[in-house]
């Protein structure tokens, strides 16, 4: 008879030893793609080689920066450089972005046991699935006081992901997860700095210690998460407990360099020819106004918070999904500032987040970015993006993950 | 003009270039040594040795367990092993434990930046006195609801005595508490856990990286602290700024290894005969009988928790300060057993929680630890009770504090 009532530990712990369903196995493994490429490119700048060059232990993991290192080291440094962009998975229910700190987990736990590229995605797909429950389960309450989803539940998926591949007990993994409690970390007002992408890595670092410190029989606390003055209640967790469920299908990519409030509106658009439109008329949500609606950029940076400005870019043939493409000099393009005065942005109260109304001359387009995408558009897509991330290496990356072949993967990996 | 009003982070700046008065400086040594002591001491037990093997990067930083280590590890590893006893300094304003976060950082950092003795000691006090200074600004609000300030306010402190061993300007500086807020952690449901000593590791780490970070170019928003949704208000934090003021004066150094709440009533018949007494009554604040009030322990840790047992021990002129003499045989001994039962305990409204009055046979001994103690008597006591955890190496730390010869000091660690 179960005595004991189950709550959130018990749902991750499930996770923990669940097989993944096949169909979201394949998302998670594109998902490795699209992280992979965020890492690469994202270790080209951004002024993170400094740093990164204070974390030098030797060690069996790979890392994005070209060296190798202890697997503590290479889970912050790679977890940080894959969020520098800004330009990794989404997953909204999670309110976070729960690739960049459970696969770098995963990849550099599975490069010390010399796991194979399956365990190392089922490890990730688990840990994703245990950073959104854990996300759901502390809610959007958390989020708006100040803490920063992506690191604090993204702490106790690279927990679990990391303890799968070390294949810890039950015991062994509670205690991975308290030791995690009282480790995980990540404030909200580092949007903006290096703090940011930082916040991931962190969370990367702490499961891989946390799994490997209870593997060495480190103990803690019975329940560090939900138990008495534990994560929940300290960290102003709602507490309501999700169902179990697959979520990792519903996972966002990010096909366009810019800020998401922009993309339900380039998506509405995608395919059609701006070139010769008179009037583009924008509806958004009321937030994003005063988040992405600046009305003349004239830096690249600018020019990713603009619905005018992508707009523009749209009716020029200007990728948009290029991260390349957003520079000063585009901001400052003669052709693009004379389109952006066609394009006109409004609020619309019925629209969610992520959804957009685009009237082309008085024809209306609309996308809901929670709209699935079928897996073989997503793969193209998803490979297209790679592609113009880091070139023909997104196709050996895919090859290497298809065929299975960890330590290919991981060989390409370095910048 | 100074526009920008002046908070807990101008303070904070203020502490890290500020110089030591002389008699504090005093104080903090007598820190570092009883701080050796604990920490030598704390890597004998404990179960930390697995543990500690997992972190194994090369580096030129002296480590408790016998290996030399990087700075990170080296300040984890030696803040945990240093509070594994739980017999290390405390400061009551700060509402935690200062050594033990700070002098890891101070010390990883001064081997690696090779700098003197003196400058240790002061970065470390520096570091103290920021960490009480945070502690009292975070305030008793934020310990209650869970977080560990010996944790959470450490790691500032251990930020500041990294970050002045580097020679960081006030923007560095800035950066690295920045970063430190979105890393500081640390909870109190750990207690009675390895995940308690743990804190205080990861307090020290927390400091040793966010001072290297931004020495290396890492940078974060301009005020993580008390900023918006910084530390303060994300950590429920009350926010009163206390004034600049050397409190390390005050810290209070552990002299029995037992529970505090013991400490003022084996202080109040310290250098009395308790070997013919007939009845012992024990006065204490209320709060004490639920924490340290065992009647009959069986256990060694029970000891711990037991005005019976330690006044019993007394009377037998057992020494309460040896952590050795808290044994499972100790607490079944027949004459403690009898001894035990002419101990009668009783609260007393009017104590504080500091204070404390044995009656033996009509006649009172009243102790409040907050009585400063002279400097030369402190020594004293600090040096026996150094002699009783390790034996004749506390003399020649001693001698190595007083030649301030740091890499002589750093050898003696090593177990």
């Amino acid at each position: 008879m179960e005595q004991r009532s189950k709550g959130i530990t018990e749902l991750v712990l499930t996770y923990a030893r669940s097989e993944p369903p096949r169909d979201v196995r394949g998302i998670m493994r594109l998902s490795v793609l699209d992280w992979a490429a965020c890492g690469i490119a994202g270790a080209q700048g951004g002024g993170f080689a400094a740093w990164a060059s204070t974390l030098d232990a030797a060690g069996p993991a790979t890392r994005f920066d070209g060296r190798m290192g202890s697997v503590s080291e290479a889970a912050l440094v790679n977890g940080t450089l894959s969020h520098a962009l800004d330009f990794d998975d989404t997953h909204f229910a999670h309110i976070g972005h729960p690739s960049v700190a459970v696969v770098p987990a995963a990849l550099a736990m599975a490069e010390m046991a010399s796991a194979s590229m399956a365990t190392m995605v089922d490890a990730a797909l688990v840990g994703a699935e245990t950073s959104v429950a854990v996300g759901m389960w502390l809610g959007r309450g958390h989020y708006q006081v100040g803490y920063h989803q992506t690191a604090t539940a993204g702490a106790f998926g690279a927990t679990v992901a990391a303890g799968r591949i070390l294949d810890l007990s039950d015991t062994q993994m509670r205690h991975a997860l308290s030791l995690c409690s009282t480790m995980a970390s990540g404030l909200k007002s580092q949007f903006g700095t290096m703090g940011k992408p930082l916040n991931a890595g962190l969370a990367a670092r702490c499961g891989v210690e946390a799994a490997r410190w209870a593997a060495s029989g480190m103990t803690s606390v019975w329940d560090g998460l939900s138990g008495p003055l534990g994560f929940g209640e300290t960290h102003l967790g709602a507490g309501e407990l999700p169902v179990f469920a697959w979520r990792m299908g519903d996972v966002s990519h990010k096909f366009h360099a810019c800020c998401h409030g922009l993309h339900a509106s380039l998506e509405a658009v995608r395919g059609s020819d701006l070139s010769t439109a008179r009037r583009i008329e924008v509806f958004t949500h009321p937030r994003w106004l005063t988040v992405c609606n600046q009305p003349a950029p004239d830096t690249g940076l600018g020019a990713k918070f603009s619905y005018k400005q992508v707009m523009a870019m749209a009716a020029l043939g200007i990728d948009t999904g290029d991260i390349a493409q957003f520079t000063d000099d585009c901001a400052m393009r003669p052709d693009v500032i004379t389109l952006r005065d066609r394009v006109h942005v409004s609020q619309d109260d019925t629209l969610s987040e992520m959804q957009a109304r685009v009237v082309i001359d008085g024809e209306a387009h609309f996308h809901d970015l929670r709209t699935p995408l079928a897996y073989e558009a997503r793969q193209e897509r998803i490979r297209e993006k790679a592609c113009a991330l880091v070139g023909a290496r997104a196709d050996d990356l895919w090859a290497a993950i298809e065929a299975e072949d960890l330590s290919r993967f991981a060989g390409l990996l370095k910048s």
